[in-house]
């Protein structure tokens, strides 16, 4: 099925990325020296050597040639159309290069050099202009600051990059900010036999960007699973949704990312890198979950997950089996399957007795698989068979050690020839280093994925999972609920910079639908008092001033009152209390509504992020929050679905199920309330921070009710 | 300074490891046979090739030599004394060998062959017997069903087992329970360079068990680090003393430990593997740490922090430098490093003086310090002597990218020479693995640590801290408290199993000293109203009665009772109510007592655990312990400073210290009647289970109080 994508692959605005950049019949290198070790050689050098299907050109002003191949004085010199030009001119010269290209009608540019936004404000200038030259030109640019580009594809094999070698074909697509980093990687790749499908190095991101890239490789035949390496979000939101729409449904694709810059500390080191913002990482560790992007911590989980995705079918499940030919490891990868999340198979009576069949007496049937330390390769086939047959089984995972009668190549061969027909994933784990290697070159070879320790195969599985799951999870289109927008723009919009006084935030929040009990802003002691009877017993009074913000703190609240004669005599103390610790500030009145009956007390909260935009946040009140930071995030306005994640999400849900006898809480109207707070907090651009804290969820039969609420408006 | 042993290094029982195991002048392998690739002929074979330099005898009957060395037909046929006998007979054979040995005088033996206790009960009465043959022959026995053992001490060489290659040497030591795992491990060391100066497998522990193994290599000083592989403990309590005398004070070696079997499905499949008791995991792990093993995950943790510890010094802090030539990377340390628990080192101003003057205005002088992509050697070198020089730092990691510039051989020959002076530990990452290669080596051939990528640098950094805080934490000799142990055994001899009655076992506690408010068990409703009034109000009744252990489901407390009305109210209805819903109970009394004023719930526990004998367990009451099973373990006894991490340990101690304006909790109060129960428990092995719960802590100037105990004697 075809999948759906914002432009074709070879048009579109000048920040999405085109095949001429990646797929180009004739290239131009701008300002190649005949010094190899420099990066302009190299880059020229490693085009001309990986076998690039195309034709080549060198620019390089007063050469002949370069490498034995015909050089030009300027770019338009060239006869032919030029689909790509990868410029390694000092920064300097770029925009005169530029230029060049959008006159000879170059449409992709990759610019190499470095000296640009990386370096200070005056290289930030620099880059501007060179953005500039490409909206003129409509040019797709890459970089600059950047290591380039490679495309493993037969049909066009091209290493436009100075990275040392050309990685292998692959299934793999990544994506570097860093090219540094990226020249790690394919170093790190090559020994470990990963294959790549296109590798991208897009730096200072000056024209394509990393959401272009992803829709790119979204719709590219080649990759079956996205890469992603992030110094700095520049347009957070932006990414999310891209990833929305890549990461679920039957032509998902995974996308596994490292976000640098997780604690305060790395964001500092990172702003001084890059100058960029940070955003909060909890929120970006949330939203990533959101958006169906799974955030790894190092390179070694992005490549180990990568590699079973990449080379194995989905499991239909998440029940493993094990096969072992020693007890220790096999217990070690028990306790990892089952700690990340994994559930050991339970075989099915005729697995077990196919295993008692053909296993020695004293090796264990159930699982995980114990062939015993002597094992042959017979062994190791059998019980691999026998697994993969059990319909309780969705994937299997091998272990070997290196004993002294133990045939290594023949049980990896075995292994390979057991597993070619069947549709259920599998990882192996030869223990070990030296010895074990060959046994993993054979393995490696029929893209049966390894890792040295059991644990790692476990991890990976687990990321797989994560993976499946959210592939599966409907994507329920966004639905706004129905709200009265111009009840609250009524009172947003005229309203000043600063924080809404409570009657005006409680409109706001009733006009969303909001639970907000029955309210009044009464300005007198009269008026207070026959407002309270009117309601009925027990009611709160709540002081309303602008310069009153923390309320309880000045005794601006009275709680639980019981007749006329408590409420006239709370007024009055209040009043005076207020006037005394006080006396300047501007009292608008006193909000009488009733005593809302206890439940848990659980907060909303929405704030703007710099990166991501308007955010909510969810917790229970009390110790969960202040002791435990036990509060989920998401990108608001919300689904229902996620406003159901965030819910549940908490690790304390059990306190609002209802756990040891206590009363359930409303939970579906905890998730409603979010919804209609993350649908306020993205109508209106304005406010800054909204806190409903506390909401009081009652049984469902009761129903949730907004007890205090702040908005800050910008 | 000389290390305090049990026993001189080669005598003690049986169980003890000694000299001649490891240091002998003599062996006898007893059942070689010719057959390369057997395991009888391959151990004879690798001692023979290993380079031992004492004499090797073979012992096979019906052969005049075995790889040209003259064979025995028994071993008392040998003229020469032997230390070591190594038995690879099949296990039928082995108890006729032994005997043999005992009548040679052999002192050290080890049992490679497999079939005892592993295969079931059989095995087991055949363990069973070789055991006594030892015992009467004093033998010191290392196996049954092990690898072997071997020494790479160049003044012995000895490679007594069937691994394939005999490692390198080194500082550091294994001990592997698993034999099949040991291989692995070898073979995974010599792929990274990392020497062993022992490596022992022993198996079932039928004779020498680790204990006796951690205090034979906490005298060795060839060892400086010890990691241990344990499927199995059978002696847990004596494993934390051993250990806790080892891994503490000036002299301590760090020991850090796989314990496999973390979760309940992993402990089922190590007992179906071992045939052992598992005892639960968060105790183990409790008392793993109060022991000063540091416990880890996998064995590529394991040889990092091990690698660190053996190649490098101890760093007097937790103040890391970072030097890198590529940002991304930079960044990703820091996050790694300040997520494990290390600090970013703030460089003195000397130090960022001495960095401008040496890199470029495009570096970073700050930590991280970047020395930009295409540094050259030079540049490391300067850096990498500024912030050595920095007394602010207390250790350094240097991180490499191999980008097309990039001179790394010359680079890791400069961090070599700069570092050679200095006191502090370094770790080096130079990431990938193909290129960076040559580096790696010459960093590895001058002991310095290299990490494939900088996050298990950090990690084991991170490993090396918790080892130097913990070897730095002083050593208080257990003090036992002054209790009137002769009254608690006056209520506890003569009592039945069960759950004591109420107001014994607060006489129990009495007894050791804790905070039982006054009290006395009434029998009539006079001596009920009596009681209350001589204590004055309020006061709380609860019936005693040796049926009902869940007094609030029955009504049997009545709470806040203000005057003796209520008290006579509450009796009556208390007595009436259980008269009805269990007229089978025996009552024994109503309990009087006043009622506690409020304060933090916190929670006291203790449990006779199968492997570790009597446990504490530690937490505050309610949510904390309910849903997020936030609680704290220690083996009983425990001394002033175990009390003080379990209670400080928690994560919500926040609650206890009073964050937030409410009050803060009894501390010290709460930690001394922790101590108090640790002596209860293991002064009276009845005791099977006791609960404190809940204590309730006030304020330190008003202290706790006991508000509920049960104990129950077995």
């Amino acid at each position: 099925m075809a999948r759906l994508t914002k432009y074709s692959t070879d048009e579109g605005p000048g920040d999405y990325p085109r095949d001429r950049i990646f797929r180009p019949k004739s290239i131009a290198v701008m300002g190649v020296t005949p010094t190899p070790g420099t990066v302009p050689y190299d880059i020229f050098h490693n085009i001309l050597s990986s076998g690039y299907t195309g034709v080549l050109y060198p620019v390089a002003p007063g050469k002949r040639a370069i490498s034995s191949v015909r050089a030009y004085r300027y770019l338009t010199d060239i006869e032919d159309d030029v689909d790509l030009a990868v410029i390694v001119f000092p920064a300097a010269v770029c925009e005169r290069a530029l230029t060049m290209c959008g006159q000879k009608g170059v449409k992709g540019v990759i610019v190499i050099s470095a000296g640009f936004r990386e370096v200070g404000p005056e290289g930030a200038e620099r880059e501007q202009r060179i953005r500039d030259i490409c909206k003129d030109y409509d040019i797709s640019l890459i970089g600059p600051n950047c290591l380039g580009v490679i495309n493993t594809d037969p049909e066009i094999r091209l290493n436009a990059s100075f990275a040392r070698k050309m990685p292998a074909e692959g299934r793999i697509a990544f994506l570097s900010q860093s090219g540094a980093l990226g020249t790690a990687v394919l170093d790190y790749a090559r020994a470990k036999n990963i294959g790549f499908s296109k590798f991208i190095s897009f730096g200072n991101k000056a024209g394509v960007t990393e959401i272009g890239l992803l829709d790119y490789l979204y719709k590219d035949d080649k990759t079956d699973v996205i890469l992603l390496y992030l110094e700095e979000l520049r347009d957070g939101r932006g990414l999310i949704e891209e990833a929305k729409r890549i990461t679920r449904g039957p032509n998902a694709k995974p996308i596994l990312a490292i976000k640098a810059g997780r604690t305060p500390q790395g964001a500092d080191a990172a702003s001084s890198h890059t100058g960029s913002l940070a955003g909060e990482d909890a929120i970006c560790e949330a939203v990533f979950r959101e958006a169906g992007i799974i955030r790894v911590g190092s390179i070694e989980d992005l490549f180990d997950t990568a590699l079973l995705l990449a080379n194995q079918p989905m499991p239909s499940g998440d029940r493993v089996a094990i096969i072992t030919n020693a007890g220790g490891p096999g217990v070690m990868a028990t306790d990892a399957a089952v700690s990340v999340g994994l559930e050991m198979a339970r075989f099915a009576p005729e697995t077990t007795d196919r295993l008692r069949a053909a296993l020695p007496a004293a090796a264990n049937v159930k699982n995980p698989v114990d062939v015993i330390g002597d094992a042959p390769c017979g062994r190791y086939e059998a019980a691999l068979e026998a697994v993969l047959a059990d319909p309780e089984v969705d994937q299997v995972l091998v272990i070997l050690t290196p004993q002294s009668m133990t045939d290594i190549d023949a049980i990896a061969r075995g292994i390979v020839r057991i597993h070619a027909g069947s549709d259920k994933p599998l990882a192996c784990s030869f223990m070990g280093a030296c010895d074990v290697q060959s046994g993993i070159d054979i393995l490696q070879a029929a893209h049966i994925p390894h890792y040295i320790l059991p644990e790692w195969a476990c991890a990976a599985m687990a990321g797989v999972q994560r993976i499946r799951r959210w592939r599966d999870t409907p994507l329920v289109p966004f639905q706004p609920l129905a709200v009265d927008q111009s009840a609250a723009r009524a009172v947003i919009d005229p309203a000043p910079s600063g924080y809404l006084p409570e009657d005006q935030a409680l409109a706001v929040l009733a006009a969303y639908g909001l639970p907000v009990p029955p309210h009044r802003l009464c300005r007198s002691l009269e008026e207070t008092v026959a407002f309270a009877d009117q309601l009925g017993y027990p009611v709160v009074l709540r002081v309303v001033s602008p310069h009153i913000i923390h309320k309880f703190e000045l005794k601006g609240v009275a709680l639980d009152l019981a007749d006329a004669d408590a409420v006239a005599a709370a007024y009055e103390a209040m009043i005076a209390n207020i006037g005394k610790v006080m006396p300047a500030a501007e009292i608008c009145g006193v909000l009488v509504r009733p005593m809302i009956p206890p439940g848990r007390e659980v907060i909303l909260g929405a704030k703007r992020d710099p990166v991501f935009g308007p955010t909510l946040m969810f917790g229970v009140g009390g110790v969960f929050v202040e002791v435990f930071r036990d509060v989920t995030f998401g990108l608001a306005p919300i689904d229902a679905g996620t406003a159901s994640r965030m819910v549940r999400g908490i690790r304390s849900i059990d306190v609002l199920r209802g756990a040891r006898g206590t009363e359930a809480a409303d939970l579906a109207g905890i998730e409603g309330c979010l919804r209609r707070v993350g649908q306020l907090v993205s109508d209106f651009e304005r406010i800054a921070e909204l806190d409903v804290n506390p909401l009081i969820a009652g049984p469902a039969e009761r129903g949730c009710a907004v007890a205090d609420v702040r908005i800050r408006l910008e």
